[in-house]
């Protein structure tokens, strides 16, 4: 291992390694529950963001755009800790999740279908039933 | 909402989204504690073959190659569950992890490290004590 590998994994140095686009993956999670709610990312102004006000802040891809979580929807997102893996190219947030849900398709979980095993080609089975919440409700432009 | 974000959204059909490199993101959580172990990539191949056999693959960005957790740490992840997002760009491995832990150091989890909230800038803190096995001896070229 390299000198420089391993101050990154085991130094104390917060050095993210964002990506060719300047992003670095997001895993977010309930903090209560533990469930998974959803994979984000964030540029450096969000990760600079998010750290110093505690709030949720992304960077969307199909916007190009910097976001707080639940600007629009009302369901933010209040952060309990923030961890990153071994070699700084992912974080981890554990939050307090606002409001019913942190999908905008109306889920609590972007994660709502699961691939059966054993065979590829089944059709997707859903995990979640029904809706959390109404989505054109909650994301009609005010 | 266009017919084709519709039918990935809602649909059964398993449509996987690879990026720019043919990458898909892949949260790997612990299926009986709920831990985040790890975050890691798979290419259409190695999600061929984790369904099929329902151990985890990986395609490994550094060494540009297809892996079998656990191939040489004998550290694999037999999945217990497979789960897709919204929009089908990421998926969630639920796994039985094997041997004493998932991330490459020696630690149980990849995201042993928090970076405190509030400030920019300030150490990272150790939130694993210690290692879970020893590096070293599990990688070391048989």
């Amino acid at each position: 291992m390299s000198d420089k590998s391993s101050e990154i994994e085991e130094g104390t140095a917060f050095q993210p390694k964002f990506d060719a686009n300047g992003l670095i993956t997001t895993v977010v999670t309930d903090a209560a529950s533990g469930e998974l709610l959803m994979v984000a990312h964030m540029n450096a102004e969000a990760l600079r963001r998010t750290i110093e006000t505690g709030d949720a802040w992304y960077f969307s891809r199909s916007r190009q755009q910097l976001w707080r979580k639940g600007e629009t929807s009302g369901h933010g997102q209040r952060v309990v800790e923030l961890r990153v893996d071994c070699d700084q190219d992912s974080v981890w947030l554990k939050v307090e999740q606002q409001g019913a849900g942190a999908c905008h398709t109306g889920r609590r979980s972007c994660f709502y279908r699961a691939v059966p095993l054993g065979k590829n080609g089944v059709a997707l089975q859903f995990r979640e039933e029904g809706k959390a919440f109404d989505p054109e409700a909650v994301y009609r432009k005010k």
